[in-house]
């Protein structure tokens, strides 16, 4: 992509509305823009970060056999009435249409999935069976101050998994905490899987929490296991479950994942059964694991930047390698040229900042606001020895490759 | 994907309430199912189709160098008052928050990427440029008896560009409309432009047509150049403004596409300008660009089906091939999995019938109302001579092909 045709402008400061400092970042470096109080568009940069995001996620689910289909999120008021939450849900955004009808925005689909799941359930035979979408969810949040990380929409990877058993349930549930820890670390963050009030079936809810100096929620890290707790339990929680230490260190976090078993809480008010094999009615089991994508990628942020901007985990970043051409003579311009197009042909996004109106230092700068893993820069200086520089965002060294060589260079350091 | 895992179940009837043939026969074949008045959920086959239809509109849409973003749904009420629109806005969906704040759920979002290009645009040098999403669109309709065709809440296409003048919007409009012919050709339809109103800033706007027993548009295709006429503009139309011959066939269709030349209607109130060459100040020309994706995915079931059930086109259907395994004895089973794994290895898409409890003429009968383009069969009949049954969806003629050959003979056929 040329930077000079790119949808994007960089800020000096973000906007005194923005206080977290993701999402700040995100703004001052054009990946996001504010639309409204709580609610963001994505540009261009920030939505192939969505997107790189949204395909890690659907990658592990479909590796622990989720099937992926899209629910709707306007939805019958006799859904929710149904499950008692048209009343005590309380961030659930209601509307009255033009026919009198009235719906709710879902903020989570356990009230549409269980009579689509009825619908195809019969036997034993048709379970279990895992169903995630990736969708955009409304809650009518009070405080939306922490920018992406919370806001009144939001794109979120629902999964719903139905069982035949608690057994059948928990062995999933297992499968799931794997494809979560791959998918976070896949996103280059590090997570504490954390105990949370878990509802009516089970001691405990799992959520994966990361630090982050923006977050909303306090966490208990055990200083032996690692294993850690949320406030809201740890008044009753004065030893570690695991290890039965009693160190912890206290800090402010994201939650960036949940997971719930949810036993036969929604299978009961819909109806939800199955025969099984002596042709007994039961109830189906259900679990149901949540992900906020843009949560997830202001989480990555938090975790991963300095005083210069955003550091992108290789993964994750809107491009691989970020081309820099210093100065506008036909060598530097035809150098430069010939390397985006060498690095595209092997198949490596790259941002190439063409624009001859800007001064070196405004394009480093910008550079490291935005973060791309790999910089390069082609200069008269570089091209003296006919080469180019390379430098990681991460690092302050920089080193000088031959041209011919650079992108065998970035394709073996990407594998 | 095994059929025997997939979350799907097929109809002898559709619902009563789904009244338009392509959705009775998506719901028939469990692509998709109604989760309230005017809303669908898509299960894997519908998703998959969906998927197929986004993917090819997105590459369209990047050839014409239009760059992705993606805005909310949830809009502040200020920004539709701006424009008037918070009344004039029929379809409108309105609701109030828990802080007592208004917001508009977006049919469309001229309201919300001007104020955003505004932050952007600040001369000639940053125009033109054109912005696309593929987001989830709201509107309160009060009739939605056509199941996919009419919805209260639908995925869009939308693409907005941004001109200096009147004469770049127009050899951009050119430029869509070639995108446009590419996207429906891909999805194998026949589309008719079609004139109708064009607002206040071009005598006609431009319409994509297709002929649909179930549509509610009535078009006039001229006999000679088979440019068409909206209904709702033929009263004032009465020879054909292309070739002056005044002959017409009357077609009731569907509309799957829109373009409009807006000029300076959503600059002016949100003071979209940008500083000429002579840095004098100017409005911004917009035009704006819609396909709505689950009205093309019904339009295409309404061209494309028989009394069997649906006929998908190559690249928009859910899979490339239906195997289909008769029989489960060891043979025919390992035979199965074998012609399974060998497309699955050449990058073939196959839904695979590995059903033992189900009979033949119920597996061929399913597979037709699926509309999988490629039908293979695997049966101790075929296996006697070594050989898998091949059929063409629409075709009644069944051919035997050599076990070890039938994945090149697939392959050579998909390019």
């Amino acid at each position: 992509m040329y930077q000079s045709k790119l949808f994007y402008k960089t800020l000096k400061k973000a906007p005194k509305s923005v206080e977290a400092v993701s999402s700040a970042l995100l703004t001052r470096a054009g990946f996001i823009d504010q639309a409204g109080a709580g609610s963001y568009s994505f540009l261009p940069l920030g939505l192939k970060v969505l997107k790189k995001i949204e395909n890690i996620i659907r990658e592990e689910m479909i590796a622990i056999e989720g099937q992926e289909i899209l629910m709707p999120a306007l939805t019958p008021k006799e859904n929710w009435q149904k499950t008692g939450r048209w009343e005590s849900f309380d961030v659930l955004f209601k509307l009255k249409g033009n026919n009198k009808k009235e719906y709710a925005l879902a903020p989570t689909h356990e009230e549409i999935i269980s009579p689509l799941a009825k619908k195809i359930i019969l036997s034993y035979k048709d379970l279990p069976f895992y169903l995630f979408q990736i969708q955009t969810k409304f809650r009518d949040e009070l405080r939306v101050k922490s920018g992406l990380l919370r806001t009144r929409e939001f794109l979120m990877k629902d999964l719903y998994s139905f069982h035949t058993n608690q057994r059948d349930l928990e062995n999933y549930y297992k499968k799931v905490t794997k494809a979560y820890l791959n998918i976070f670390k896949r996103c280059g963050i590090k997570t504490y899987k954390t105990l949370a009030s878990g509802g009516s079936f089970s001691k405990y809810s799992h959520e994966y929490q990361t630090i982050a100096e923006s977050g909303e929620d306090i966490i208990y890290i055990c200083n032996n296991c690692q294993l850690a707790i949320n406030r809201e339990i740890k008044s009753g929680v004065r030893k570690c479950p695991d290890c039965n230490q009693s160190k912890f260190d206290k800090k402010k976090a994201v939650e960036v994942g949940n997971m719930f078993q949810l036993g036969d809480k929604y299978s009961l008010p819909f109806e939800l059964k199955f025969q099984d094999k002596e042709s007994k009615e039961k109830s189906v089991i259900m679990g149901c694991y949540g992900i906020g994508l843009g949560r997830l990628m202001a989480a990555v942020v938090e975790n991963s930047h300095d005083n210069k901007g955003i550091i992108w985990p290789k993964e994750v970043s809107p491009f691989q390698v970020h081309l820099i051409q210093i100065g506008d003579n036909r060598k530097v311009k035809q150098s430069a040229q010939k390397v985006y197009k060498d690095l595209q042909n092997k198949g490596v996004e790259v941002l190439y900042d063409d624009r001859a109106d800007k001064a070196p230092g405004e394009k480093f700068a910008e550079a490291d606001l935005i973060g791309i893993p790999i910089r390069l820069v082609v200069s008269e200086k570089t091209l003296k020895n006919n080469c180019v520089e390379i430098k990681k965002r991460e690092k302050t060294k920089v080193e000088l490759v031959k041209i011919n060589r650079i992108s065998r260079k970035i394709c073996c350091q990407k594998s």
